[in-house]
Protein backbone atom coordinates (compact mmCIF):
# COMPACT_ATOMS: atom_id res chain seq x y z
CA UNK A 1 0.00 0.00 0.00
CA UNK A 2 3.04 2.45 0.47
CA UNK A 3 3.69 1.91 -2.98
CA UNK A 4 0.18 3.02 -4.03
CA UNK A 5 0.53 6.17 -1.39
CA UNK A 6 3.55 7.04 -3.37
CA UNK A 7 1.37 7.04 -6.91
CA UNK A 8 -1.37 9.19 -5.13
CA UNK A 9 1.46 11.66 -4.30
CA UNK A 10 2.92 11.80 -7.42
CA UNK A 11 -0.50 12.30 -9.51
CA UNK A 12 -1.28 15.02 -7.01
CA UNK A 13 2.13 16.87 -7.71
CA UNK A 14 0.42 16.58 -11.68
CA UNK A 15 -2.53 18.27 -10.54
CA UNK A 16 -4.31 14.89 -10.82
CA UNK A 17 -7.25 13.40 -8.29
CA UNK A 18 -4.32 12.22 -5.73
CA UNK A 19 -5.36 8.07 -5.92
CA UNK A 20 -2.66 5.77 -6.65
CA UNK A 21 -2.60 1.93 -7.24
CA UNK A 22 -0.08 -0.94 -7.48
CA UNK A 23 -0.86 -4.64 -8.89
CA UNK A 24 1.14 -6.89 -7.17
CA UNK A 25 2.11 -10.71 -8.58
CA UNK A 26 4.24 -13.62 -7.27
CA UNK A 27 5.57 -10.95 -4.06
CA UNK A 28 6.37 -8.31 -7.90
CA UNK A 29 5.40 -5.13 -8.36
CA UNK A 30 4.12 -5.88 -11.86
CA UNK A 31 2.77 -2.48 -12.67
CA UNK A 32 2.02 1.18 -10.58
CA UNK A 33 0.13 4.24 -11.72
CA UNK A 34 -1.39 6.73 -10.71
CA UNK A 35 -4.77 8.53 -11.79
CA UNK A 36 -4.15 10.70 -15.13
CA UNK A 37 -7.45 11.74 -16.39
CA UNK A 38 -6.52 14.98 -16.69
CA UNK A 39 -3.14 14.55 -18.01
CA UNK A 40 -4.02 12.40 -20.97
CA UNK A 41 -7.17 13.84 -21.37
CA UNK A 42 -9.13 10.46 -20.83
CA UNK A 43 -12.01 9.60 -18.35
CA UNK A 44 -11.32 6.57 -18.53
CA UNK A 45 -7.65 6.86 -17.29
CA UNK A 46 -7.89 5.72 -13.59
CA UNK A 47 -5.14 4.12 -11.35
CA UNK A 48 -6.78 1.01 -11.53
CA UNK A 49 -7.02 0.70 -14.89
CA UNK A 50 -3.91 1.85 -15.99
CA UNK A 51 -2.05 -0.81 -14.05
CA UNK A 52 -4.72 -3.33 -14.99
CA UNK A 53 -3.93 -2.92 -18.59
CA UNK A 54 -0.01 -1.90 -18.64
CA UNK A 55 0.53 -5.57 -16.85
CA UNK A 56 -1.77 -7.24 -18.49
CA UNK A 57 -0.02 -6.34 -21.83
CA UNK A 58 3.18 -6.94 -20.95
CA UNK A 59 2.80 -10.34 -19.40
CA UNK A 60 0.53 -10.81 -22.64
CA UNK A 61 -2.24 -11.85 -21.31
CA UNK A 62 -5.98 -10.98 -20.25
CA UNK A 63 -5.92 -12.90 -16.95
CA UNK A 64 -4.08 -11.96 -13.75
CA UNK A 65 -5.10 -14.79 -12.00
CA UNK A 66 -3.32 -14.65 -8.72
CA UNK A 67 -2.44 -10.71 -8.76
CA UNK A 68 -3.67 -8.72 -6.32
CA UNK A 69 -4.50 -4.99 -6.26
CA UNK A 70 -3.87 -1.70 -3.60
CA UNK A 71 -5.34 1.66 -4.55
CA UNK A 72 -5.68 4.57 -2.20
CA UNK A 73 -9.67 4.61 -2.42
CA UNK A 74 -12.65 2.49 -3.34
CA UNK A 75 -12.32 1.31 -6.59
CA UNK A 76 -15.70 3.00 -8.95
CA UNK A 77 -18.06 1.05 -10.85
CA UNK A 78 -15.88 0.74 -14.25
CA UNK A 79 -12.80 -0.42 -12.78
CA UNK A 80 -14.74 -2.82 -10.23
CA UNK A 81 -15.93 -4.57 -13.79
CA UNK A 82 -12.43 -4.39 -14.92
CA UNK A 83 -11.09 -6.17 -11.54
CA UNK A 84 -13.24 -8.45 -12.07
CA UNK A 85 -12.77 -9.49 -16.05
CA UNK A 86 -8.64 -9.32 -15.02
CA UNK A 87 -9.40 -12.17 -12.68
CA UNK A 88 -7.33 -10.45 -9.64
CA UNK A 89 -7.27 -12.79 -6.67
CA UNK A 90 -7.09 -9.92 -4.00
CA UNK A 91 -8.35 -5.87 -4.06
CA UNK A 92 -6.92 -3.82 -1.17
CA UNK A 93 -8.61 -0.17 -0.65
CA UNK A 94 -7.54 2.35 1.59
CA UNK A 95 -10.67 4.79 2.04
CA UNK A 96 -14.23 3.86 1.27
CA UNK A 97 -16.49 6.53 -1.46
CA UNK A 98 -19.66 6.60 -0.56
CA UNK A 99 -20.16 8.78 -3.79
CA UNK A 100 -18.54 6.95 -6.49
CA UNK A 101 -17.43 3.40 -5.24
CA UNK A 102 -19.16 0.40 -6.22
CA UNK A 103 -17.18 -2.50 -4.30
CA UNK A 104 -19.13 -1.63 -0.93
CA UNK A 105 -21.15 1.41 -2.17
CA UNK A 106 -23.45 2.29 -4.79
CA UNK A 107 -23.82 -0.79 -7.25
CA UNK A 108 -21.57 -3.30 -4.89
CA UNK A 109 -21.20 -5.12 -8.63
CA UNK A 110 -19.18 -8.20 -6.72
CA UNK A 111 -22.21 -8.64 -5.32
CA UNK A 112 -24.37 -9.03 -8.90
CA UNK A 113 -25.02 -12.30 -10.35
CA UNK A 114 -23.54 -10.14 -14.00
CA UNK A 115 -20.33 -10.35 -12.08
CA UNK A 116 -18.78 -13.57 -13.02
CA UNK A 117 -14.92 -12.75 -10.34
CA UNK A 118 -15.28 -12.31 -7.19
CA UNK A 119 -12.10 -10.98 -5.26
CA UNK A 120 -11.02 -11.39 -2.11
CA UNK A 121 -12.07 -7.64 -0.53
CA UNK A 122 -9.94 -6.03 2.03
CA UNK A 123 -10.16 -2.41 3.42
CA UNK A 124 -9.63 0.49 5.90
CA UNK A 125 -5.92 0.07 5.34
CA UNK A 126 -4.27 3.38 6.13
CA UNK A 127 -7.92 4.87 5.75
CA UNK A 128 -7.70 8.01 7.73
CA UNK A 129 -4.19 9.07 5.69
CA UNK A 130 -6.15 8.39 2.23
CA UNK A 131 -9.06 10.24 3.27
CA UNK A 132 -7.00 13.26 4.55
CA UNK A 133 -4.67 13.16 1.30
CA UNK A 134 -8.38 13.35 -1.15
CA UNK A 135 -9.37 16.41 1.67
CA UNK A 136 -6.92 18.44 1.92
CA UNK A 137 -6.42 18.18 -2.57
CA UNK A 138 -10.22 19.68 -2.72
CA UNK A 139 -9.84 21.73 0.20
CA UNK A 140 -6.93 23.49 -2.16
CA UNK A 141 -8.90 22.96 -5.42
CA UNK A 142 -11.71 25.19 -3.49
CA UNK A 143 -9.13 27.54 -1.76
CA UNK B 1 -25.30 1.76 -36.09
CA UNK B 2 -23.90 0.44 -40.11
CA UNK B 3 -20.48 1.42 -39.27
CA UNK B 4 -20.68 -0.38 -35.22
CA UNK B 5 -21.55 -3.48 -37.45
CA UNK B 6 -18.91 -2.96 -39.86
CA UNK B 7 -16.69 -2.68 -36.94
CA UNK B 8 -18.12 -5.88 -35.13
CA UNK B 9 -17.49 -7.80 -38.23
CA UNK B 10 -13.56 -6.81 -38.49
CA UNK B 11 -13.39 -7.54 -34.60
CA UNK B 12 -14.64 -11.13 -36.05
CA UNK B 13 -12.22 -11.21 -38.79
CA UNK B 14 -9.44 -11.01 -35.85
CA UNK B 15 -10.83 -14.01 -33.82
CA UNK B 16 -12.16 -11.57 -31.23
CA UNK B 17 -15.45 -11.57 -30.05
CA UNK B 18 -18.19 -9.56 -32.90
CA UNK B 19 -18.66 -6.34 -30.82
CA UNK B 20 -18.43 -2.98 -32.51
CA UNK B 21 -19.40 0.91 -31.56
CA UNK B 22 -18.50 4.24 -33.23
CA UNK B 23 -18.69 7.43 -31.75
CA UNK B 24 -20.12 10.44 -33.63
CA UNK B 25 -19.93 14.70 -32.43
CA UNK B 26 -21.97 17.18 -35.26
CA UNK B 27 -22.97 14.55 -37.11
CA UNK B 28 -19.24 13.55 -37.82
CA UNK B 29 -17.51 9.87 -36.52
CA UNK B 30 -14.90 11.18 -34.14
CA UNK B 31 -13.84 7.17 -33.25
CA UNK B 32 -14.79 3.68 -34.24
CA UNK B 33 -13.63 0.33 -32.79
CA UNK B 34 -14.28 -3.35 -32.42
CA UNK B 35 -13.42 -5.28 -29.16
CA UNK B 36 -9.67 -5.77 -28.83
CA UNK B 37 -9.18 -8.08 -25.68
CA UNK B 38 -7.36 -10.67 -27.26
CA UNK B 39 -5.50 -8.77 -29.50
CA UNK B 40 -3.92 -6.49 -27.00
CA UNK B 41 -3.92 -8.72 -24.45
CA UNK B 42 -6.18 -6.31 -22.31
CA UNK B 43 -9.38 -7.08 -20.33
CA UNK B 44 -10.31 -3.65 -20.56
CA UNK B 45 -10.20 -2.87 -24.59
CA UNK B 46 -14.08 -3.42 -25.19
CA UNK B 47 -15.10 -1.55 -28.44
CA UNK B 48 -16.64 1.33 -26.03
CA UNK B 49 -13.24 1.97 -24.15
CA UNK B 50 -11.35 2.18 -26.98
CA UNK B 51 -13.50 4.97 -28.94
CA UNK B 52 -14.02 7.02 -26.15
CA UNK B 53 -10.45 6.77 -25.08
CA UNK B 54 -9.19 7.40 -28.20
CA UNK B 55 -11.74 10.44 -29.28
CA UNK B 56 -11.18 12.36 -25.94
CA UNK B 57 -7.73 12.24 -26.40
CA UNK B 58 -7.60 12.98 -29.81
CA UNK B 59 -10.44 16.17 -28.52
CA UNK B 60 -7.76 16.92 -25.76
CA UNK B 61 -10.74 16.64 -23.05
CA UNK B 62 -12.24 14.24 -20.61
CA UNK B 63 -16.00 15.09 -21.49
CA UNK B 64 -17.55 14.66 -24.92
CA UNK B 65 -20.98 16.44 -24.17
CA UNK B 66 -23.14 16.16 -27.00
CA UNK B 67 -21.44 13.13 -28.16
CA UNK B 68 -23.71 9.53 -29.43
CA UNK B 69 -22.32 6.49 -28.93
CA UNK B 70 -23.29 3.79 -31.28
CA UNK B 71 -22.69 -0.13 -30.12
CA UNK B 72 -23.70 -3.38 -31.49
CA UNK B 73 -24.22 -5.04 -27.70
CA UNK B 74 -25.49 -3.35 -24.50
CA UNK B 75 -22.81 -2.35 -22.76
CA UNK B 76 -21.19 -3.97 -19.49
CA UNK B 77 -20.95 -2.71 -15.96
CA UNK B 78 -17.11 -1.44 -17.03
CA UNK B 79 -17.89 0.34 -20.28
CA UNK B 80 -21.63 1.84 -18.83
CA UNK B 81 -19.35 3.52 -16.39
CA UNK B 82 -16.79 5.12 -18.64
CA UNK B 83 -20.15 6.03 -20.79
CA UNK B 84 -21.37 8.19 -18.02
CA UNK B 85 -17.50 9.57 -16.71
CA UNK B 86 -17.13 11.03 -20.71
CA UNK B 87 -20.57 12.68 -20.58
CA UNK B 88 -22.23 11.08 -23.78
CA UNK B 89 -25.74 12.57 -24.82
CA UNK B 90 -27.07 9.23 -26.07
CA UNK B 91 -26.45 5.74 -26.07
CA UNK B 92 -27.91 3.76 -29.09
CA UNK B 93 -27.57 -0.31 -28.38
CA UNK B 94 -28.26 -2.91 -30.68
CA UNK B 95 -28.96 -6.08 -28.55
CA UNK B 96 -29.00 -6.46 -25.24
CA UNK B 97 -26.82 -8.69 -22.91
CA UNK B 98 -28.81 -10.36 -19.99
CA UNK B 99 -25.41 -12.16 -18.75
CA UNK B 100 -22.86 -8.93 -18.71
CA UNK B 101 -24.84 -5.78 -19.64
CA UNK B 102 -25.55 -2.89 -17.21
CA UNK B 103 -27.93 -0.46 -18.95
CA UNK B 104 -31.06 -2.40 -18.91
CA UNK B 105 -29.59 -5.31 -17.16
CA UNK B 106 -27.44 -6.12 -14.15
CA UNK B 107 -26.39 -3.40 -11.64
CA UNK B 108 -28.39 -0.99 -14.13
CA UNK B 109 -25.31 1.37 -13.51
CA UNK B 110 -27.47 5.07 -14.59
CA UNK B 111 -29.85 4.26 -12.24
CA UNK B 112 -27.90 4.43 -9.48
CA UNK B 113 -27.14 6.66 -7.06
CA UNK B 114 -23.52 6.94 -7.75
CA UNK B 115 -24.03 7.30 -11.41
CA UNK B 116 -23.78 11.31 -11.40
CA UNK B 117 -24.34 11.69 -15.71
CA UNK B 118 -27.43 9.68 -17.55
CA UNK B 119 -27.17 9.39 -21.39
CA UNK B 120 -30.25 8.91 -23.11
CA UNK B 121 -30.94 5.70 -23.94
CA UNK B 122 -32.15 4.05 -26.95
CA UNK B 123 -32.22 0.17 -27.46
CA UNK B 124 -33.24 -2.74 -29.82
CA UNK B 125 -32.03 -1.56 -33.44
CA UNK B 126 -31.04 -4.20 -35.68
CA UNK B 127 -31.05 -6.47 -32.22
CA UNK B 128 -31.49 -9.49 -33.85
CA UNK B 129 -28.94 -9.01 -36.32
CA UNK B 130 -26.38 -7.98 -33.75
CA UNK B 131 -27.59 -11.29 -31.94
CA UNK B 132 -27.14 -13.49 -34.32
CA UNK B 133 -23.34 -12.28 -34.80
CA UNK B 134 -22.50 -13.32 -31.75
CA UNK B 135 -24.78 -16.77 -31.53
CA UNK B 136 -23.06 -17.93 -34.71
CA UNK B 137 -19.52 -17.04 -33.38
CA UNK B 138 -20.22 -18.60 -30.37
CA UNK B 139 -21.43 -21.35 -31.92
CA UNK B 140 -18.35 -21.45 -34.09
CA UNK B 141 -15.62 -21.65 -31.30
CA UNK B 142 -17.45 -24.58 -29.93
CA UNK B 143 -17.91 -26.02 -32.80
Amino acid sequence: MEIAFEEAKKAQERDEVPIGAVLVLDGMVIARAGNRTRELADPTAHAEMLVISQAARELGRERLDGADLYVTLEPCTMCAAAISFARLRRLYFAASDDKGGAVTSGVRFFHSPTCHHVPEVYSGLRETEARSLLRDFFQQKRG
